[in-house]
């Protein structure tokens, strides 16, 4: 996201893998000292104020105690949201995230566990590693992507545009060009991510809610000493839905925040922070650049 | 949907269960007379049209030429297209319907079809009877309910809500109300539906498209010479969204018919017509009485 903006002559950017994940982080996928052996589901629970507790170990080995802005997308949104309740910083940006998930974002992800755990594959976690529930993977991301882009934008994108060859009628194979997109989604995702890793991190989405931290999200955004808030989010988002990303900055505006709020009419639905530059790029400098 | 409205002593409701379905219609489950073997997947292409077209010979083994009013919802609204399209009628009810798929209702059904394959319980369509791929069927059925649903419901319904017991961490069991009342969907659906009619249905769905009948929607409807029409969708319908049934009023207007279109502020999206009868029957009685 912070790609060339901001300036990174005058902004020191670090970006932090997140605990629990497969790509440099200690996580399930990890070997656990003590045992010479992979953690695997022995791997303790994991929220995502641990994974923001990790991140601000980071900080404290490079000697920053206040950063300047805590910043982060969907899960990572999150992250910055816990981050900011137990630490000090001085601006806090979410994109794309929210307080808490709600129900129907909640289906969505416990399917994705459950297609992984049904997946014979999975053996329990035991699977060999990187030979692991390659069906359950490949529907957990298909079923990821439906619910990243937006109906809108695939109407647009593929309508219902055919693939040839026609597939023999019992194989139920694929004929639609959208068939074929989530069928690519899968092939570049199965292999990469790691199914136990994925199974923690979308636990710890679930499970995450601000109003843990003092009965309500009003109380829990109080832990909060950030004076510049940004939140931004994409209006035909289904996962992380414009009404939470409204609902965050009006909360931080009672909070007496100085808060910017966008909503962002890209098509692409969660995903776009990743893909609309053009729109998301232009409000983070201005944010930036407007800070004390 | 006709329950108790409209008035049966003033009409005569004939409702038919569709060609390929396991409920008293010839489908994948019956036994081919032929080789006196189920069909499973030597069951021929089934396309809506057919399904239609079974409706059409009842109605001709009853010597009813024209029946005053053709009414379907969801696949059954389709079904009701294709029927006014190939044969005459005096008036036409779609209901939570559309002259095609689109391509996110595409990706969903391909992925339930997919689930339902990847369960090895399958068996390539040759299960035992009333021992199929149960797995494949209950995650079919998770998705489907909650494309049948609304993210609005689920939140006024069940919110953050946790279940007793909490499950043990590593059998990432259900700790949410929404995952035990999926739970709940999948077993009710489990073993009443066979797999082999899913699929066929399924399919069926993504494959009917109006335009196929003269090249555009308005050419496949002029089709129609059902003079009066009665189009209902749900707000909150993410499966067959409101803009395509207004799409359908538009057309319908365009080709000089009498059209009512409702835009129905259900919350319980797509199922609305299944549920929220206080708002669904008054219409249908009025459009019916209204009949010349």
């Amino acid at each position: 996201l912070v790609r060339d903006v901001p300036d990174t002559q005058q902004f020191f950017v670090i970006c932090v893998n997140s605990l629990g994940s497969c790509f440099g982080s200690t996580g399930p996928a990890s070997r656990n000292p003590d045992t010479n052996k992979t953690y695997r589901l022995s791997f303790p629970d994991l929220c995502i104020e641990d994974i923001a507790q990790a991140g601000w170990w980071v900080l404290q080995s490079l000697e920053i105690d206040i950063p300047l802005a805590v910043i982060g997308t969907s899960l990572g949104g999150m992250t910055a949201l816990a981050y900011a309740m137990d630490h000090p910083c001085q601006s806090l940006v979410s994109v794309c995230a929210a307080a808490q998930a709600f129900p129907f974002a909640i289906a969505i992800r416990s399917m994705q566990r459950e297609m992984i755990r049904n997946d014979p594959d999975w053996e329990n976690g035991n699977y060999r590693m990187n030979n692991g529930p390659k069906n359950g993977m490949a529907m957990a991301r298909k079923l990821g992507v439906t619910s990243y882009r937006s109906a809108q934008e695939w109407q647009t994108r593929f309508g219902r545009q055919r693939r040839e060859p026609v597939p023999s009628s019992s194989s139920f194979g694929i004929e639609f060009e959208i068939e074929s997109y989530l069928e690519h989604q899968a092939k570049k995702f199965v292999g990469s991510f790691d199914a136990n890793c994925y199974l923690y991190l979308s636990r710890a989405t679930d499970w995450f809610d601000v109003s843990e931290h003092g009965g309500s999200i009003y109380q829990g955004l109080r832990h909060i000493n950030a004076s510049h808030i940004l939140i931004t989010g994409v209006q035909s988002d289904i996962l992380f839905p414009i009404e939470q990303q409204q609902a965050l900055a009006t909360t931080f505006t009672d909070l007496g925040k100085n808060v910017q709020f966008h909503a962002i009419p890209s098509l692409q639905g969660h995903d776009a922070f990743l893909i609309d530059e053009a729109r998301f790029s232009p409000i983070m400098r201005d944010f930036m650049e407007s800070l004390p």
